[in-house]
This record gives C-alpha cells, structure tokens and sequence, in this order.
C-alpha cells in the first residue's frame, strides 16, 4: 500500500500512497474525530450527539473555538458577543444584492464564498501566522456570526424579497431560521434545527476541512480559508446534498412502489441518494438522533421515511451483501428540515453554516503549526525537454 | 520515514508520512514539474525558459489548456478568442468599485479572490463533474482571460482612477500593464514582462496548485477552486512576494554597505529575502532568465542587484556552508517589474495573473480524475466520550 520509490538521481525521495491521499496522516488533531466502525464521532472529548441533545450551539461553538465548554458567567457573555457579530458590516451588506444577483445561477454556496471573501478583506483581515491566537480567534468569530445571516439575506434577495436583520435577543439558530422564512420560528423547530446544526458543525477530516488546512498552512488569512473550503463544500463529491435525500422520497412517493423503486436503480447501478457513507460501516449517528427527532415530530413523511429507510436496508442487504449501507445524514436530515419549514434550497446552506466553526477550528489549529502543507506529483508526460517548435 | 501505523481494531489502516505531506506524490501529472538538482523546470515537454525566450504568453496559454502549442491557424484564432474574453462582464465591473473598497486592508488578492468568485457564480459555472471537457475549458479560459483586467481595474479603483478597458489588440501582458499603468507600454518592456509571465505560469505542485486540486477533486466548479488557490497564494508562506527582495537592495542602499548588512542579518537568524527555494539546490533557472533580461535593460539598480547577488552568494556560502543558497525568482522578477514600471503593489497580482493559467490547467487535468482528495487526521485530544457536563 505505501512504498518509497526510486525517485530520479539526487532528488528528494518521494513516497507513494493510496489514491485520494486514502488513509495518510497530515496531521495530528484535537478537534474531534470519527470512529466509523464504532458509528461514534466527537468534538474534543465529547460525543457530539449527546453535545447536540444536552447544549445550545453557541455553547459548542465555544467549545470549537475555545477548547473547551463555557462555565456558567462565559455562556451568557459568548452568546452576547457573537450575538452582536451577527449584523452585517456595511460594505457587505450594501453589495448582497449584487452578490444575490450574481449567485443565482450557481447557488447559495457561491454566493457564501464571494460574501465572506468580501467580508474578511473589508475587514482587513491579515494572515495568520502575522497574527496573535485572540485576533485569529476574533475573524474567525465574525466570519462564523455572519454566515447566517449572509445565506438568510441572499434567500430572500434570491426570491425578491428584502433581507431581515438579525435580532440578537435570539440564540444563533432560531435567528438564522427567523431571517430567512420571515417569521419567529416554533421552540420545537427552532430546537430541532439547533441539534441538526450541532451535529453538522464537524465531521472528521472531510474535503472542505482538509481544504481550510492546507490553506491555512501558507499562513493566508481565515477568509481566505473560509473560502475555499466553501468551494470545496459546493463539489458534488463532497457529498452534502440533504435535498436529495428528499427527492428520492418524492420519486418514489408512495410505500407500495419502495420495493420495483428502489430495485429497479440498483439494478441500474445508480446510487440511493440518502444512504451509504464513505467512513461509516455501521448506523451514522447522526441519523440515529435526525431519526428521533423527526419521529417526535410525527406524521405521514416520518412514517413514509422510516418505511422507505426500513425497506431500503433490506433491500440493499439482499442486493449488495456484505456493504452495510444504511441511511446516512442526509436522509433524515432532510425529513427534519422539512418538517421545521426549511426550504430545500436552504438545506446546504445551512449545513454550511454549521460546518463553518469546524472549518475555522481547524484553521486556527493549523494556524498553530507552521510547516505549510505541499506535496508533489508525479511526472508521467513525454520527457522534456523537447524542442520548441517555431511560432 | 514511512509506516503504517496499528489503526484501532477495526478501524481502516492508516499511512504515516512526512510533516506537510512532504515528498508524498499525490498525483499523476502531464502538466509539468520541477527538478530541484538540476535546475530546470518545464511546462508539459518544454523547458519553461525556452518557452518564454521563445513564444507569446498566448502560445503558451493554449500548450497549457489544450496540451499542445497552437499551430500556426490556431494561434491567432486562439489569441483573438482570449482577448475578446478580457472584458468584464456587467456584474463584475459594476461590484468592482465596492470590492476594491473593501479590499483596501487586506490587498489586491483578496480582491480578485472575490471578483472571480462573483464572476464565476454570474456565469452560472457548474461543478466541473457535471460539465463535458469542453465548458469546463470555457469556465477556465474566461477566468483567466478576466485575471488582469480585474487586477488592473482594482488597482486603479484604490487609486482613486478609473478603470480602464481592455484592448483587444494588445497582447494580453501588454494590455495587463496598458490597463494599470494607463499608457501603451514600451515595446522592451511588455516583451519583458511577458517573459516574466511566462516563467511564472507554473511551478511543480505548490501550495496553491495543490489546494486547486483538492477543491476540484470534489467536483466543484473552476472558480470555487481558483479562489481557493487565491487564497492560498496569499499566505506568506507561499513565498511569492517580489518586492521583498527590493525591499532588500533598497534596504542595503549602496554596494559599501552590503557585506556588514548580509552579516548582520545572517549572524540575527533572519531570512535573507529573495535568496534561497525549497526545491532547487542550484540555480534557479527563473533567476538565471530574469538576470539576463535585467542586464540587457543595464542602468545603476541592475548593477547593484548583480553586485549584491554575487557578494550575498559568496557570504551565505562562507556564513552557511553546504546550503546551497542563491537568488530565488522574486529577486529579479521584483528588478525586471521596477525597470518596466510596475509598481510594488502589482507585483504579487502579476504573478497571479500568470499562475492563474497554471492552476487552470492543473483542474482540467484533476477534473479527469473522480477520485476525492480526502486524507485524514490522527486525533491526539483526551479521550472520548467524556460525559457532557450540565450548563
């Protein structure tokens, strides 16, 4: 699986590996971790599920940000603080409609990654290794406020609708959910969301982490950061795509036409969207707690969900033996959202406002190291040098 | 320096590597690379120097995205479908004013990172794994057509000018330097910039290439990747900045006085700017071209550029002997750029705007591949779960 191969006379040695850097140690990490045999993932030292059912998510950001849980006197203070942070700086604000404008044909994330690349050079933001721990700590704190209430804004200018301003009385969540449907939301769908947030702010080294880390290790400022790893976030690959969990609800619509549904795609050899997950051999976690929460909710969807979930996995048991796919958390994270009256073009964006404390975790953990983060390729066109033909 | 290390039981293997994935090979290329020992670097089969001694930037902006240099019919059709894309669209040229005053503090990159990220939503760019080759080219041609436009416009912009339109007439280098200077330049010095520019496009797999990849390996769209690696040029680590090295000379003042300053700052541990490159162990052929070039302009900055580069050399080799250390791109290319009258301001955007093309190609050639780009990190916090404590 790894070898050292005989790099060229004199050249440094080069060191093979699995494609996709599959299973290479970067770097070492305090920030969490997933344990996919054991169907267990954690922020810091604790689960982030019983962190999602037991905490507020301002709570847990601190716990990202900080290392550590607010005592009692820090929790009210945090919550003011970053309470404030989410108002828009003008010059963001004054170009959202442009931003809005300009996004409507790539989506949400894009209009995310332009935003927050504005917002963080308005602000002057500088690169990190220039900068002492409380000031990277200070820009990753605005960018993490802001991201709410910039996907809120760009909703509603997105449906020509004029943007809502954010009211710091409320917690991080409920605000966000307030900004862009237009309404105070419901304790127990603003609560729902609050724990689906929770449990998507970090999830292992994923693309858009590893991303926000190699940037981090040139020394580039945390917008900078941010941004990539948004673009990283917005490639189909990366998988975050809880809308299409629902879709396939729809498509198949009704419990008698599970079963020739969902054989006849697996005989085609598509994939079921809302179930299988690249590090999980077991039930993920998360839709274990989304599970629960839609349950309490109830209803005809629930019900129609838990049926289409418990009939997939026989299914796929019997069609693909041995490769343990179960729902992941796209599947009935969507149900939720829908269910708290989450709009399907808000379902990425909305775990993009939640991944973004584990994105700027990682930044300002990388920001601690500083051997940048480069490894090289392998030359395999025609040997140079040739030479160049006439113009 | 390499070992797979016990996983926990069950848990996948995992592949120990050097810090900052160094010497780790990522990738197969056909773009290019860069051998360190010999001092030589090449774009595809072609030595880089001998391209840029030799053809347009245009000639080998196409040998970049399509493989091969344009034959003699291609070549002006090519040239004259580039210039027309040099022009804004609206929604760029009209968010400008705002994105330039809102990346006053924090610099010109981080304003093309927000132009191009705009411009690439505006355009409506689709993730590069749903795009045929050829619309992905498209999206990669017009982003780095636009580069020096948005560049010179921003510059101006902070300047309190207008901006001012693309000629299409023009070479694109030339124009890049009508576009922010404000007048045609001297035919000497669009040729030297344009060499510069060539040698410039690429340089084996760096941070900022590397981040393009990894954003491309998840399928997102062009621009999301090259704002990211924007982003990632912009870290000081990065090490492209010229005006360090004059910064140098003009700090050294006058050739009396180069000796007791190189001495000074060597025996204080300090970096001697525009000395020294983690790859090449000789010297650097980028040097070695740009010097030329410097020399056959001639006058008093060259003269003393060679007579510090020759003392410094002698000195490192006295005071760090076995290190190998001489003068990197940055201290001619920032001589070459002062002689044609680019301003210290524009000389890290100009790198930009001709390494934008190498980072093109580098997720044209990614977005063939369908393999994520997805490491992992060792968790070495305390150990979970932790019960979570009450609020």
């Amino acid at each position: 699986m790894t070898s050292t191969a005989s790099a060229p006379t004199g050249a440094p040695p080069q060191v093979v590996v699995p494609r996709g850097l599959k299973g290479v140690v970067v770097t070492d990490t305090e920030v969490g971790d997933v344990r996919g045999t054991e169907g267990f993932y954690h922020y810091r030292q604790y689960s982030a599920v019983d962190l999602a059912m037991s905490r507020s998510f301002e709570d847990v950001w601190h716990l990202f940000l900080y290392g550590e849980l607010p005592g009692a006197r820090d929790r009210a203070e945090f919550a003011a603080r970053v309470g404030k942070l989410r108002r828009l700086p003008d010059v963001v604000r004054e170009a959202l409609p442009a931003i809005a404008r300009g996004s409507l044909a790539s989506g949400p994330l894009a209009g995310l990654r332009t935003a927050l690349s504005l917002a963080g050079a308005a602000a002057g933001f500088q690169p990190v290794y220039d900068l002492g721990p409380e000031q990277r700590l200070e820009d990753a704190l605005a960018c993490c406020a802001m991201t709410p209430t910039v996907l809120a804004a760009l909703y509603r200018l997105g449906a020509g609708e004029e943007p809502i301003e954010p009211d710091e009385q409320l917690g991080h969540c409920a605000d966000y959910l307030r900004m862009f449907t237009g309404r105070t939301p419901e304790p127990a769908h603003a609560a729902a969301i609050e724990k689906y947030m929770i449990c998507a702010i970090d999830h292992g080294f994923n693309a858009s982490t590893f991303t926000s880390r190699v940037i981090a290790s040139t020394g580039a400022d945390v917008a900078a950061c941010l941004v990539g790893a948004v673009g990283a976030l917005s490639g189909p690959l990366h998988g975050g795509a809880p809308s299409r969990a629902l879709d396939t609800l729809d498509a198949i619509g009704t419990p008698d036409r599970i079963e020739p549904w969902i054989r006849e795609r697996v005989v085609a050899g598509d994939r079921i969207m809302g179930f299988g997950h690249p590090v999980y051999r077991t039930q993920d976690p998360r839709s274990k707690m989304l599970r629960e929460i839609a349950q309490e909710f109830g209803g005809p969807l629930v019900d129609f969900a838990v049926e289409v979930e418990r009939q997939v996995e026989r299914l796929l048991a019997e069609l693909k033996p041995g490769r343990e796919l179960h729902t992941n958390v796209e599947f009935f994270a969507g149900v939720v959202m829908e269910l708290c009256g989450v709009p399907r073009a808000m379902f990425t964006p909305t775990f993009a406002a939640a991944r973004v404390l584990g994105w700027s975790a990682n930044v300002l953990e990388q920001a601690t190291d500083s051997k940048i983060i480069r490894p090289i390729a392998r030359y395999v066109g025609p040997p140079p040098p040739q030479p160049v033909p006439a113009a």
